[in-house]
C-alpha cells in the first residue's frame, strides 16, 4: 500500500534555479531511493520554509527514508523537521489523475 | 508554474473502502478542476485525520480551490484546517519522476 510522506522544514535558500544546480546531484540520487515512486520539490521563500512530498510504495521504504532524510538534513544544519506519513486512498486518487506507480 | 497545495483536517472516517465509494462522485467533479493536474488523496485513520495534496498549474487555480473545498469541507463540518502552498521546483522534481503536467 503506497505510503504519502510529507516533509517540512526551515531553509534560507538556495531556492528555484539555484536550489537546482545545488541539489541535481542529490535529486539524481533521491530518484534510485529504494520504493520511492516520486518526489516533487516543494518551496516556499516568503515563510523561509522548503521541503518535499514523496510517493512511497510501502510503509517500510518510507520509514527508512525517514530516517535517512532526517539524518542528512541535520547534516546540513537543518533539524526543525515536520515529516508526515499518510495512507494513500488508492481509488480516489486514480480518479483525480495521481500517478500511483513508478 | 506549478503549485503544491497540502490539506490537512480532523476527521473520524470513512477512510479506505468506504470511503472511496463516499466521495466517488466528489473525486470525480475534483478531477475536472480548472487548474488542476493531480491529486493525491490522504488518510490516517490513527490520529483522525485525513486530507489531500494537488498540484495545479498555477496560483490563481490552486487559491480559487483553497476557497472552494474550505467552504465545502465546511458543509461537512470539519473547519480546523491546514492549507499550505508551495512553489514547486519543476527541475529538482523531475529529476525524482514527478508528473507535473496534465
Amino acid at each position: 500500500m503506497s505510503i504519502l510522506l510529507y516533509f517540512e522544514f526551515p531553509s534560507e535558500g538556495p531556492f528555484g534555479q539555484e536550489a537546482a544546480a545545488a541539489y541535481a546531484a542529490l535529486a539524481a540520487d533521491i530518484s534510485v531511493e529504494d520504493g520511492l515512486i516520486w518526489k516533487v520539490w516543494t518551496e516556499h521563500p516568503e515563510t523561509s520554509t522548503a521541503g518535499g512530498v514523496y510517493l512511497f510504495e510501502d510503509a517500510g521504504s518510507a520509514a527508512r527514508y525517514v530516517e535517512k532524510h532526517t539524518e542528512r538534513l541535520a547534516g546540513f544544519g537543518i533539524t526543525d523537521i515536520v515529516a508526515k506519513e499518510f495512507t494513500v486512498n488508492e481509488e480516489l486518487s486514480a480518479t483525480t489523475r495521481a500517478v500511483l506507480r513508478r
